[in-house]
């Protein structure tokens, strides 16, 4: 059963190494565990629904409990301290586009808010309801999770909203397909969600992300069906998938989705390499993507975050030797862990492999071989459940990301870093930060920052204390060049920095489509825009 | 200096063989040779400005008379008539974005109808000034052609909008880089004209199409700039950049063009191969697609192209031999030549090609070296010139092209070709018809089709079987799943054919946007939207 007040299935767990927990201590001091709430606890609070009777929609408490918060840190924090504050008046549970218009034509007559939903598995408040005079409906997407047609000439998909990662996998799997699409979230997240938040997968290198991967469907809005056929490419006019990429349930509600798959490859690979430097590293994975060396993956971490990988790693003995070797090879103190990937037929993949060493190796890489590579390939899904070790152990983490071009890379990536690991020193706070580079391209990389702190004495000053956190690297961010997400989206969490982004026109154009699909600001207010 | 009247340079031109007019002949009948106008004729029609004066904006007849059209089949037979019917009341040279920005205040004030202008070469009717009670100003980007900043470790370039293809390359080849946009107008079309209609080039397999290419910019309209700035990529909500790409001069006009640029390759070959039949090559060429072959262009032509290709190519000894040595090895009547490259680094280059030869052989391929494909690559800029030299010999040629996915394309291919080939058939004319797969994608490809037909008794007849041909072909890709341009972009003669295609929604958002930017229908009016 899925956790209701954290990541992932209750099954499922990840332990923090006894050495993993010392190594946190030294850095930022011990651990402090503050109290969970219990399920029960938390029905007792759920109010009366305000919503009439309706065949698809659910009122129960439970599913009300569990349809309220993503996986952000303060939805974090509301679950395990139980203090949910609101939670959506029923949800339901459309099977079909017809009962998607029929429940948006019905929240029209009773004058209710409408929040889709795909996985909950945003970290940016996407589905939060807010507290209000109207009621609210979380519409769940759940059940439409099949395989509708499947295109094999033309590699096109068409999946109802709701599927999520294993089921689309599997369902494409079982006629020798893949997607290619395995973004952290993807056992929970669904293709919909994807589509909505502009999600990239780890291995969009090779397959794109899901604006690549995305080939047309249908959003269903208040002002009526917006369908997108499929072309290869077109240049009638501008482009409108790229206003159902990142709309996050401000437009409309996706009913359906045609992406672009691939055959399964014959061959795939994971290796890591270490460098000598950050500076070296940072040179060599650029390198890479410029010379469009075709890997499937690449994933640089900073020194803080190789060297924190393998205290965490388990096996210290194995690791010490691990260290020893590379060092003698001139891979020491400052190393950084290079993962990458090698997927398609083994013609190529020989072919990209030998030069991918070769640029290596001229910044001094050293190579492992696919042992952790393979290891990184095995955990690809776990990071999330590390929270929840990490809370067992008295500990709070969070990312956050962007993505800049490569002149401004190592810049605003120190920037973000400093702004976290000074963020809490007026309360004599230590926080440990450390960052990888997951998504290269050409222009630039994204950046991806790791935080761990300590919770307060309760709950209000632990939120407290992530508010300072996340809102220093934001304005850091957006300040500096850097785009307020790469992956995650905007929700509500993001939504005071668009602006600087987008600009005053863009952001009017933005309230104009929002003001034209949804005229009465029925779907999802304050996501993407906070008017 | 640039022909008034037709296609490039008055230098410049190519030559029928004889046999190639034979080949014609015995296709589709003598050819008929109409009479051109002067340039003095048409100088004399022009009438008087309605344009108050102002310092940027020239009035002078022949400036006027060189703006009036672009490059589509009814401009071109209105330039060999001599009949414009409507010419620009005058045409502005600005050289800054201010001066852009000025200069649409005053035509608010002076209540003037503005139309951006690149290189001019259009050819679905994108830069026509209409007839109309108010005067109509062009504004012309061709000053603004430098590199303006060069960001080398992001690979990213600055230009201004007026920069056209040798423009774009020189500067760029100076530092060791290039764009890598090489579309067939590239003597002349500019980068501001491919990022408003969505243009793609022949190298797009490997550096893209230009949305791929545009990182960011800046867009001066009616209601304010729009500024874009550059991220590798985003989860910010919508991607506003792809509402400047395909804009087509309706919202604004574009005044910066950042662009994603690539070290200049060590090494680049095509090749030409002909396989046996046109199910062996689609299914062949689609392969290679799907496969992620890293490519850098494929090009397919079909049976009938083929031919003609061979008949058009002078030295009919040479082909004489040529066909012999294809035939014996198996590709004989009815086979189709596939022209690819390769461009990179050698190494990557040479598995390339090892991994192309091995899928092709496969398809019964018949590789003839690097002779054919060094043709092609001379020869790549030089078709627009071939329509003079038809019209020299007494025939008309035009070209239109849609793509669709790989389910589709044997299908819609027939169907444009057969609504071409008889679509003169009441007259008693015959059209000879050929096409060619040019962008190639993992979900389909575009469909390039060439139609030659003999001018009737006068220049309106001639006109009247254009508009059979094209509208008979225009229906078709839209009522069979095509995009109404895969390349071309819009103007006014696909926008009737538009709705079809973006749906009633598509459409009231484009109006909704074109409202917005510029509420008074001040750009471009006509263009991509009909009203």
């Amino acid at each position: 059963m899925r956790r209701w007040n954290g990541w992932g299935d209750e099954a499922t767990s990840m332990e923090l190494p006894a050495h993993g927990a010392a190594f946190l201590q030294e850095l930022i001091g011990e651990g402090r565990r503050l109290a969970d709430a219990s399920l029960a606890s938390v029905l007792a609070q759920v109010p009366a629904s305000r919503l009439p009777a309706h065949a698809l929609i659910s009122t129960d408490a439970e599913t009300r409990v569990r349809h309220a918060r993503g996986q952000s840190l303060p939805d974090w924090l509301a679950m395990r301290e139980g203090n949910f504050a609101v939670f959506p008046d029923g949800v339901a549970f459309p099977e079909t586009a017809a009962q998607i218009r029929e429940l948006l034509a019905w929240a029209v007559d009773q004058e209710v808010i409408v929040i889709p939903y795909g996985g909950g598995t945003s970290v940016a408040g996407h589905i939060n309801p807010q507290a209000g005079a109207q009621a609210v409906l979380t519409l769940s997407l759940e059940r439409m999770n099949r395989l509708l047609d499947l295109d094999e000439e033309s590699r096109l998909a068409t999946f109802g909203p709701g599927a999520n990662g294993p089921q689309v996998e599997s369902q494409l799997r079982a006629h020798g397909y893949t997607l290619g699409h395995f973004p952290q979230s993807w056992e929970l997240s669904t293709i919909g969600g994807w589509v909505a938040s502009r999600s990239s997968g780890q291995q969009s290198l090779r397959y794109g992300r899901i604006e690549q991967l995305f080939a047309g469907g249908k959003l269903e809005t208040f002002s009526g069906t917006l369908s997108l056929p499929t072309f290869p490419a077109s240049a009638a006019g501008p482009d409108l998938r790229e206003l159902v990429l990142g709309s996050e349930g401000r437009f409309g509600v996706i009913s359906e989705v045609k992406v672009r798959i691939s055959q399964l490859a014959e061959d795939e690979r994971f290796y890591a390499v270490f460098l000598p430097s950050w500076a070296q590293a940072l040179q060599a994975i650029r390198e890479l993507a410029q010379a469009r060396v075709p890997l499937s993956m690449a994933r640089l971490s900073n020194a803080i975050e190789t060297r924190t990988q393998l205290a965490l790693a388990g096996h210290p003995g194995q690791i010490a030797l691990l260290e020893k070797y590379l060092a003698l090879r001139g891979a020491g103190e400052g190393k950084c862990m290079l993962t990458f990937g090698v997927t398609g037929n083994r013609l190529q993949n020989a072919a990209s492999l030998k030069q991918a060493k070769r640029l290596l190796k001229g910044h001094g890489g050293v190579f492992t071989g696919t042992l952790l590579g393979k290891k990184w390939a095995e955990g690809r899904f776990r990071f999330p459940y590390l929270r929840e070790a990490l809370w067992q152990a008295g500990y709070v983490v969070d990312t956050l990301e962007t993505a800049t071009d490569w002149s401004n890379v190592d810049s605003l990536l120190n920037k973000v870093e400093t702004s976290l690991r000074d963020g809490l020193r007026e309360e004599g706070e230590r926080v440990h930060v450390f960052t990888h580079l997951s998504h290269v391209y050409g222009e630039g990389s994204s950046i991806y920052t790791t935080y761990v702190f300590r919770p307060a004495a309760d709950y209000a000053g632990t939120l407290a204390r992530w508010s300072q956190l996340k809102h220093a690297a934001s304005q850091v961010i957006a300040g500096n060049r850097g785009t307020i997400s790469h992956q995650h989206g905007v929700g509500r969490d993001h939504a005071a920095y668009l602006p600087l982004e987008k600009g005053e026109q863009g952001m009017a154009v933005l309230r104009q489509l929002a003001g034209h699909f949804d005229p009465h600001g029925r779907l999802n207010p304050g996501v993407l825009l906070q008017d």
